[in-house]
């Protein structure tokens, strides 16, 4: 098998993990500083030292897998936009990588990469049909049809959390108004819990440091969990609308699994109920629900890396 | 190629269609009434005399193809539930015909077969990723993912028309609420013109025989076409919906091409425009809009006929 580094470009942070056998487990990982403010070449020479970072001794890779955030063509190999790099537009970025370490070299979009090891190696073991949804800063997303990655025809696809769900509701920072995106990511759920804590609604919340301008979905989490009714209800509204989200998602694609990942799943129960729930009453038919999990992710922060590495072996 | 009868199974008509070589055009249609209020077995008799009214004179079709609506499923050839067909449920009609008519039998959607009609033989010829959208008396949809129909784990996939687009919108013909199809099919469309005549609203419309009550969005299409205010605003209204439902469907499929059908896609460019207006205005990236192209159905009423006799072709 070939020896394949694989990369997870990030807004803050560029991963790097080499795998001997292209296989997980990856037997060395680094993490730097992405310099996103320096442009897109100090980025590719950081992408570099990432890599050469993970390499065994007198070692080149066989192939480099590379994990982005979108838009990007993974046909082409071509960042289109990254809004956290300055300069990073219809940047060839596999072409860059690849002249530089003279080996094959895959691009992918981070989402789609995470979806594709959860199938692999993770939550999705086994299944055809899957769909995944990384809630953090951004919504994600990854389809899986019938055991591939859904591309489309620009490779632009799967992007799940930038659908309207709810016309009027707040903007994206897409740009686009009303995605799940802009009422369930991270900072929608700490901005929830933060107007209600300012107008006064009572709250263990309350009493952090800084609160309410400093709240996060890891403290929401952790009232929600000591019974904390704010913190509570919160939860409850962001996972009726991934939950009811979910349902319309499940009636187009129809999946065996849902995973969802990312930092704002990590809260765990108290948020995976409620999206259940949602999703469970807003189903059509219970023909749908024959079968059908609704499972955390279980690869974490690897999932990216563990994604792009399939992607370099099946090259 | 294999003689093949083509079955496309409506609450009201049952349409049969033969194809001596597995290609359109047909060289027989009929259509029956479909006797609803009697139950599957009325419909299974009457699916058997639409087929022999299209055979040749001693001839037997090799393969028979049907569409139905759904719920159904494809896989084991069983309609799991049809609203409109008094006791159809849980119903092996692929097993049933095929014993009837010795031959192998394909059942399927009748939005997926009408979607892999129009790719193969209508406005979609050509393409890999396509969506296809009936609107009509319900809003029903058909996707093309590299060549190939998805239909998801229990082959329940492609439902979009049943997607929430609006959660405090109108209560959907399936049960859920908010639904595009509740929105936006002809049904809401002559409600929404009917509402604003009772209002009060000034419009050509009024002086139709039998207004406001019966007004049709046939109706409706003459009426703007003839600049009446009324009805062009209400086309703009349930345009803007279905486009910038179509804005999330890019976002989660990156098509090549949508296709457009059902009785109401017949109005034409006055529906056309602010659906595509809408689509492009709240699409996040122009990447997505890069040779995308939204266009009418071809096949029209043919279109589940043609496809049905290709997923038989196909067997």
């Amino acid at each position: 098998m070939p020896a394949i580094v694989a990369i997870d470009l990030g807004g803050t942070s560029t991963r790097a993990a080499f795998f001997a056998n292209a296989e997980p487990p990856a037997q060395a990982q680094h993490k730097l500083p992405t310099p996103s403010e320096r442009g897109a070449d100090a980025v590719l020479n950081r992408i570099a030292q990432a890599i050469e970072a993970v390499l065994p001794p007198n070692t080149r890779p066989d192939r480099i897998g590379v994990g982005a955030p979108g838009p990007l063509d993974p046909y082409r190999g071509v960042v289109l936009d990254t809004p956290n790099v300055a300069g990073m537009v219809n940047m060839p970025l596999r072409d860059r990588i690849a002249e530089q370490f003279g080996c094959p070299v895959a691009l992918g979009n981070d989402a789609n990469l995470a979806a594709l090891g959860e199938l692999r190696y993770g939550a999705g073991r086994g299944a055809k049909d899957l769909l995944y949804l990384n809630i953090g800063t951004g919504i994600g997303g990854g389809v899986i049809v019938d055991g591939h990655l859904l591309l489309g025809k620009r490779g632009l696809a799967s992007e799940l959390g930038h659908m309207q769900v709810q016309p009027s509701g707040e903007r994206c920072g897409c740009g686009q108004v009303g995605h799940l995106e802009a009422i369930a990511n991270g900072p929608a759920i700490a901005r929830a819990a933060r107007q209600r804590l300012l107008s006064g609604e009572p709250s263990s919340l309350s009493r952090l440091p800084g609160s309410p301008d400093s709240v996060t979905t890891n403290d929401i989490g952790r009232a929600a969990l000591q019974g904390d009714p704010l913190a509570s209800s919160v939860l409850e509204e962001a996972g009726g609308a991934i939950g009811r989200h979910l349902a319309s998602l499940v009636h187009a694609f129809d999946p065996e699994v849902i995973v969802l990942g990312g930092g704002v799943s990590l809260i765990g129960p108290l948020f995976f109920e409620p999206i259940e729930r949602a999703m469970r009453m807003h189903v059509m038919h219970p023909a749908y629900l024959d079968g059908l999990r609704l499972v955390a992710a279980e690869l974490g922060d690897e999932a990216g890396l563990i994604g792009a590495m399939i992607l370099a072996r099946e090259l």
